[in-house]
């Protein structure tokens, strides 16, 4: 189980003063659902004009990535985290927007830079819809669209007995940003994360709920688990945690999240790369267990910049 | 008559290594005319899906506003700011999204922050649509949406012999933030800029081209011209430069520079607030008079973050 203090912020996220404390307080309260703007914010992206939906990300370095990383994977890491966003509503990201802070550009980073943005805008079909460029540290914003299809998955929809899959294993992105240094960059998940695109037409059939993991499982399911109003057991093994339990906490994974009433065989003769981890139960608490059924503990359940 | 050098800058703005030089070389190259995005980008907005419009802005501390301005006017400046890109394609700013990077988050900032953002909102029935939170030097980032209307305002629209109009006044901006500790912030129009939204539907109806003026009257109509592949003479005077030519360049205006047909009694009958600033002409240079048909020079066009 996780501890008592985690269990409580299953119920109550403002006890710290996190991301999610500033947003809930003083962000959400001026959110206002109207003909536009038909689902209220809280999910990974936003549903505007009834067919785009458009997320919103920045990348700080020194913070999301070392200040060393070479230009190309600042700018393709960028766009492939920002669109998992989108994909996180089971849509495909069309196309983006950057706003670039920057305190001395200069030919030669300009280049590496956009090479890798396009790079990932070839690989995915998108394009690049404008931006601007400013003067300060260096951060990398990113808004990304897409447009919606005849489903939109969002947090809310996990039912109970569902079972709970992950489109990929966990664990690869943070192995990446320890060793990006080391490992291939073409198979670093860090520098190059491979976000499912290609499957998120068949996520989007078989899911009711979803969400991308990028601060870390738990805190990643635990979204959708308080949107939902319901709970989990998760079994954990070594075919999705290659590096053991810290992989559920490590963030950086850029996979999907989701829920379906499909069982485990029939779900990955559909999506071969998915693992079942877990189902959704009635009492709204979050445990782990190995394969030997001991429950685990976690100090924490995920990334946040502030804590 | 602007220096040759300026002059040379309507023609090829490669010439300087500024933002737009980085934009035309690098980023331009990655958009990609599609049916989801059939506007290429070089305008203030883009247009996605058909119906909506996106445009996004970031805001840094030292930059755009001073280290001590209070929070509420950094809220309701951003959200103003970034939705005069908005207005420039002739539509009414919906909704935003919020990117916000900051080291220190406390309860007092937020409140103060959120409670500027919220008056712009409320005052332009505009809506909070999502966003994110993450640690970092203060930097504002704004994605604002619109939907568009009949009729799409561009920077390419602008034909020879029609009359150049402005929305309001230049210089308030600037003054504004020259004196941002003395005069009664209501009515500053750096620290709470009143950007035409009221105005917007007119304006839609008789523009051919038009942009908002943010980094300076000159460079931003250069913009136009440049686009429209047209010249243009500007004849000032005390009615919308209030402190003189200096007026033209200093930017953080806010109001729209349009093309019209009309002449400027017909104009101002219908816009009382605008000004009509001088004329289309076919040769591809930008002359400036003064009220003794005197010809201005002008040092530079424009603000610009990097010369």
């Amino acid at each position: 189980m996780v501890e008592w203090e985690q269990q409580a912020f299953l119920k109550d996220t403002h006890h710290k003063k996190n991301e999610e404390y500033f947003i809930e307080k003083y962000l959400k309260p001026l959110s206002k659902k109207n003909e536009s703007f038909p689902i209220p914010n809280g999910d990974d992206s936003s549903l505007i004009n009834f067919n785009s939906l458009i997320s919103v990300d920045s990348f700080v370095e020194g913070q999301h990535f070392p200040k060393d990383l070479d230009p190309f994977f600042i700018g393709y890491r960028s766009i492939a985290v920002a669109a998992s966003d989108i994909l996180a509503m089971g849509a495909k990201p069309e196309g983006c927007l950057l706003s670039i802070t920057i305190n001395k550009p200069s030919d030669e980073w300009f280049e590496e830079f956009s090479n890798g943005i396009n790079e990932f805008l070839e690989q995915h079909k998108m394009s690049l819809l404008g931006g601007d460029i400013t003067k300060g540290n260096l951060n990398i914003g990113v808004t990304v669209v897409g447009k919606t299809n005849n489903k939109i998955l969002k947090r809310d929809g996990a039912k109970v007995n569902e079972n709970i899959f992950i489109s990929g294993s966990l664990g690869r992105g943070y192995l990446g940003r320890l060793k990006y240094r080391e490992l291939d960059t073409k198979l670093n998940h860090f520098l190059m994360p491979k976000i499912p695109i290609h499957d998120i037409d068949k996520i989007r059939e078989v899911a009711s709920s979803c969400i991308d993991v990028s601060d870390g499982f738990l805190i990643d399911l635990k979204r959708i688990l308080i949107s939902s109003k319901v709970g989990a057991d998760i079994f954990i093994n070594e075919n999705f945690c290659t590096n053991g339990k810290e992989d559920l906490i490590c963030g950086d994974d850029y996979v999907l999240c989701f829920t379906s009433n499909l069982d485990e065989k029939d779900l990955t003769k559909i999506l071969p790369d998915a693992h079942y981890v877990g189902k959704i139960i009635k009492e709204q608490k979050l445990d782990v267990f190995d394969q030997k059924k001991n429950r685990l503990n976690f100090n924490k359940l995920g990334w946040d910049s502030f804590i």
